[in-house]
């Protein structure tokens, strides 16, 4: 087979190790010249194939490629935009393999959530239809946590830890003042549908009574608000504090989310933000307790300070397979994360066609939250603990984080035709 | 001068190294047993000496006083109460003096920000009229850092490292996202009256143009929206995104808060929260871009996980300073930070009356804000920069900090009187 070049980009919410992964595609593809002879990276995800503006990374030394390990953020920039049906808009398809076709790309890397693997297996469909047959490889990443088949996602284990670690860290904080100030504290997470982020606040404590969180309240649970009340006044009189943690999906039993903001996405999904004023607004109102609350949002998803160790050396090895799996011959397919065993934690990884992937959410199975809805089983636990586990901190200088910043400097256009978005 | 004991109390909000400097007034005070025979500490802070309820310090181990310094909140609880003038309630002040008279307690250590100094200040003038003088030590702790005379507060260089390293992470998530996605992302951080936290914000960027943050909002300029809006319009026009910072505490010119909550604290001061949504809905509302915040609130204060090594030796250093200052026979004094150079930053411990630092404030100067008032000048960043240098990392345990949690053996009551505070 001709040598051809790679085309990598990054899709939706970037995470604290997504990076990490273009690291390890790009420094795999170095390592196979003889196959792939250059990563083009997408600017600003799948639009910069759709516009012609790619980045060129072979432009950025071995050093500055090492460094995106420990970057957060999208080093090329990423995009909400979700690619249509075929028929619906065959125009960017074709133009996608247009611009594949112009620039020799015959591996297409894509490094997203369950769209985007529903957006690379449509591409290796067309593309074989257009008799240009491109290698298409999903790469998993979400902070979510809710594709189908790989134990967990690259991505999660990260915010994983950053909210189990500040969920411990401000119980300890409203411990200290409850007998006087602030006796409930409400954390809002991420998790629009599937509660994994939520899940793994329970991790700040070790299950046992009293500890914080006392209270997590799942998307995958119907909110009820007697129920609640009732287990927040309870937490108060026997603990003498209440620590919740509340996904931003957590939702009434007829499906309206505690927080709806009414406005939408690109990818028309609800966009949600401030469960956590209503649901600590709900506390004073009904039990006069003193809040405060805390809304993460994307510091919690960008805390490569607090990264998971264990999620970095993943967020690596499914780009570094995604790479090998390609110049082996594979197409649609994505590499996958196969725990072997829980103790001691062990995981290889294995591959799954983008198919049985696409469009599918993995929400929190009913045994991994307790019976009353509100914690998290030994299940959960015993699932979610090794991927938080291990430090891997970034190089300091002058007491920030040494963030790299790539030159990104553009591939040269050889179609120089406009294509609107 | 015979063997007395001391009485150590955490007072006000916590930090993520108040402990540190308990630690360090144990580990001293263990050192003078000559002179002090046990460190009693309040239970919840000085309500714990009102209703003698005070904890047995020596019941803990070298070790766990030790892990003390890695460990946040306040490990013996801490109290909002402020005890009101010696005119106004006497019986106060009074039962201070008999606990302390009972339980041979020659020495107070009060740990906290300027309304605790006026406490130690008072405690020291009564009992001496009251035949029982009491060598009372304030011990600097505020994130707010607005104590005078004291170069910086300790617990505040923590908080100022959470708020840069946060900031430049969640602006490297905002610039990958930008081209479809939010534009502008609003950080609400803590400083009720001063800006230094915010203004720490700022360190997140060199100060090139473009960098993040973009617009820092202090309380000590007044808020005007047009300038705001303009400025924001500015950034996404000519960087892609804008980053702003707020400080809880920003104002319009008519000295409103931008989010007045109408509730009050135990202090008597308003109590405030949600500027970043109102701040957030007003770029919205006017400009129309999309938005995220994120409200860091009790995390920004606890999160030893990312705490300056600078703060956690000063924060220990101001607890030994004390109980050293005290066996030398001092009182009505407290330690204070004194910055020897900036370059190398080079500092060491000094004394203070007390009367001289309670009750007051210390604003940010209008030499460390630049001109258009959005952000920090060099000035402000050659004073900010040495104070969150350095990491000091706890140590973990699967995956989470092994904070301490003390046995907090009560000290056996003397009294038996009861009081209601």
């Amino acid at each position: 087979m001709a040598k051809q070049n790679a085309f990598y980009a990054q899709s939706g919410g970037v995470t604290a190790v997504i990076n990490a992964t273009a690291c390890g595609v790009i420094e795999t593809a170095r390592k196979h010249r003889g196959k792939i002879a250059n990563v083009y990276a997408g600017r600003n995800g799948i639009i910069g194939a759709l516009v012609e503006d790619m980045i060129d990374t072979n432009r950025e030394s071995a050093k500055t490629i090492a460094a995106l390990r420990h970057t957060p953020g999208g080093a090329f920039g990423s995009a909400r935009y979700k690619l249509k049906g075929i028929e619906e808009n065959r125009a960017e398809y074709e133009r996608l393999i247009e611009v594949f076709r112009a620039h020799n790309i015959g591996y297409f890397f894509y490094n997203g959530g369950n769209d985007s693997m529903d957006t690379a297996h449509k591409v290796s469909l067309i593309s074989k239809r257009m008799g240009f047959p491109v290698q298409c490889l999903g790469i998993p990443k979400t902070v979510d946590n809710d594709l189908p088949i790989t134990d967990n996602c690259p991505g999660f284990g990260s915010v994983a830890k950053y909210v189990a670690v500040s969920t411990r860290e401000a119980a300890l904080d409203v411990l200290s003042m409850a007998e006087t100030s602030t006796k409930v504290f409400v954390l809002e997470v991420m998790g629009r549908h599937a509660g994994w982020i939520a899940a793994a606040g329970g991790l700040a404590g070790s299950g046992a009574a009293g500890e914080a969180p006392h209270i997590i309240l799942f998307p995958e649970i119907p909110f009820k608000k007697r129920a609640f009340l009732k287990r927040v006044r309870e937490c108060v009189r026997d603990y003498g504090y209440c620590v919740i943690v509340v996904s931003e999906g957590a939702a009434y039993p007829n499906g309206k989310f505690l927080a709806e903001a009414g406005t939408k996405d690109a990818f028309g999904h609800a966009q949600l933000g401030g469960v956590a004023p209503v649901v600590a607004q709900m506390v004073r109102d009904n039990l006069g307790f003193k809040y405060h609350y805390a809304v993460a949002d994307y510091l919690q998803r960008s805390a490569r300070h607090i990264a998971s160790a264990t999620d970095v050396k993943q967020a690596y090895a499914v780009g570094e397979a995604a790479v090998k799996m390609a110049v082996r011959g594979a197409t649609a397919v994505m590499p996958v994360i196969k725990r072997v065993s829980d103790k001691p934690y062990r995981w290889k990884i294995d591959q799954a066609p983008l198919s049985r992937i696409a469009n599918k959410e993995k929400m929190v199975p009913r045994r991994y939250i307790s019976k009353d809805g509100f914690s998290i089983t030994a299940a959960g636990r015993r699932y979610l603990e090794p991927l938080i586990r291990g430090e891997d901190y970034p190089p300091y200088i002058n007491g920030l984080p040494d963030y790299v910043t790539l030159r990104n400097v553009p591939v040269s256009k050889k179609l120089n035709t406009k294509f609107v978005v």
